[in-house]
């Protein structure tokens, strides 16, 4: 069944993707209101773009395909809690539904720093779920970070 | 002489070609520590991208061009106070000092809704300098919105 958790783990996949390219492992798909499914990584780093985390490049794919700024009834499902500037991107495309993983206790801005997506003095706000796969989205992360410092 | 009314008259010639382009008249330049000039408009409904504002635009210009993911030594010059996305995308990059014109009461995040840009839990701490040509750039904003209304 295609419910939260299978779409969860779609996105888990691709924050392996970014491990496997040392970036920090974050994944996210977008359900599109078509059902489309768009799929990508955190590569900041290999992009040389300091924008390019995983939510921010599906939305920037979501809106090309679909010829339009907004994706109005759209679900993001990402494996860590957004920060600021995903955060801001998700209210500025009008994305319907966040589905989140780990939650990111320094820089998240859903739950953790900030409560971006609730904030009804932004024009819009997202149905929010957080928790799905968390131990798993936040074993990835533990273990790169793990990785690295042995590797520093 | 180059100083910051200079560069900020250079985000408003930006900001112009925006509200020609029917999209909120917003501009930015993008200072790089080697004086490298990057400038950009606001674009959203034209690019098809809902994160295509004109601080995202010469950041991601400036990352891909300097083949760096961080900004480090840049000024940003951008004629509206940035929004939580752009602020965040501000903090990821590195950028050294952010100077902008009109304050936005709406959705401004470095001192009108929030202040991102000198909160300390985040990793980084720009520099900031409001208000350099805020009433010009104000007013193009307010026309802008004025003959949208006027056409509606």
């Amino acid at each position: 069944m295609k419910d939260d958790t299978f779409y969860m783990n779609l996105a888990l996949q691709q924050a392996e993707i970014a491990a496997e390219n040392d970036e920090v492992p974050v994944g996210a798909l977008l359900l599109l209101a078509d059902g489309t499914e768009v799929l990508s990584h955190n590569a900041p780093i290999s992009l040389h773009d300091a924008s390019a985390h995983a939510e921010m490049r599906v939305i920037r794919e979501a809106c090309r395909i679909s010829e339009n700024y907004r994706l109005t009834g759209s679900t993001l499902y990402v494996t860590l809690e957004p920060c600021l500037m995903c955060a801001g991107a998700i209210v500025h495309a009008r994305i319907g539904r966040v589905v989140y993983g780990a939650g990111d206790p320094k820089t998240g801005a859903v739950a953790s720093l900030y409560e971006v997506l609730s904030d009804e003095r932004l024009n819009h706000q997202p149905e929010v779920t957080g928790g799905v796969l968390a131990d798993q989205c936040g074993d990835l992360l533990k273990g790169f970070f793990r990785s690295r410092r042995q590797k520093a």
